[in-house]
């Protein structure tokens, strides 16, 4: 009995373990949230109005901001680039400040997108792999990341698939 | 007349170095730009309209990220926050992409706010001193510098004078 019920406890670890790794993989490219991404550096800012609504920081990895800070594109391999986006709110208390309504800052948190450079096992969508994170899990929405692309593919070759550019 | 012009080379050297030491100091708190501080972290974004109409990312060294993320104000001795604000810019290129107005990005730079938590130098400004760049030069302005602190003592009491929180 005490061997029997070290067994189940054994599979049912592996099994969540194996439910987690797959709730946290994007479909399509099986991208997931880099450790220690909201550490990294900053890129720059964006606010889309329209449908999202939010205003956004965009961040990298090392391998990503030498490549931005050099100007070097199309981007090596290993290079991942995050998007945090957040609700673009009104701030009462700042323009009571200001006197004037003039301020707008981030809210609650409402996806964060990522893009990871790996020119082979992505050579379909120009290298880049993708995923969309809500509360740390990946959105199992094919359509939503399938999207990604075919949008990222509009942006002018020299681009090479990607929307932001450094800010000094 | 060697020994003269050595004598006089190294005398303009130094004046040079003292000048340009003192256009890198805010007036009033002598806040200067810190090294290496564009690849500190990301603590938020933010878009000022009205006058500024700017967008704006906000970084923090360790001492203030750790502040921050535990939530432990006020900020300890150390800590410094700065803010790159840029022209606010409608991007006509993703518009274009996205069939409708609404995406702005950051365009060319405007200045660099800089403040620093030292409760003994700073003790009249709430232990802040504040200092603006333009160009990685400190703008000789005093009453600009000094409408700083004046702005951020309208903030509540439990933000130890700092308008942006972390944002996750």
């Amino acid at each position: 009995m005490i061997v029997l019920a070290l067994i189940s406890t054994s599979l049912s670890g592996s099994i969540a373990l194996s439910t987690e790794a797959e709730e946290n993989a994007s479909p399509v490219f099986g991208v997931t949230l880099p450790a220690g991404y909201r550490d990294w550096q900053f890129i720059s800012v964006a606010h889309e109005a329209g449908n999202n609504n939010d205003i956004r920081g965009i961040l990298g990895n090392d391998i990503a901001m030498k490549a931005l800070k050099e100007g070097k594109l199309p981007f090596p391999d290993g290079s991942i680039i995050v998007r945090l986006a957040y609700e673009y709110v009104s701030s009462e208390r700042n323009n009571a400040i200001f006197g004037r309504e003039q301020s707008f800052v981030a809210g609650a948190p409402t996806n964060v997108q990522i893009e990871v450079k790996d020119s082979k096992r992505y050579a379909n969508t120009g290298g880049w792999g993708y995923g969309q994170f809500e509360n740390g899990k990946a959105n199992p929405s094919v359509k939503i990341v399938n999207s990604c692309f075919a949008c990222h593919a509009k942006l002018p070759s020299n681009a090479d698939f990607v929307f932001t550019t450094y800010s000094r």
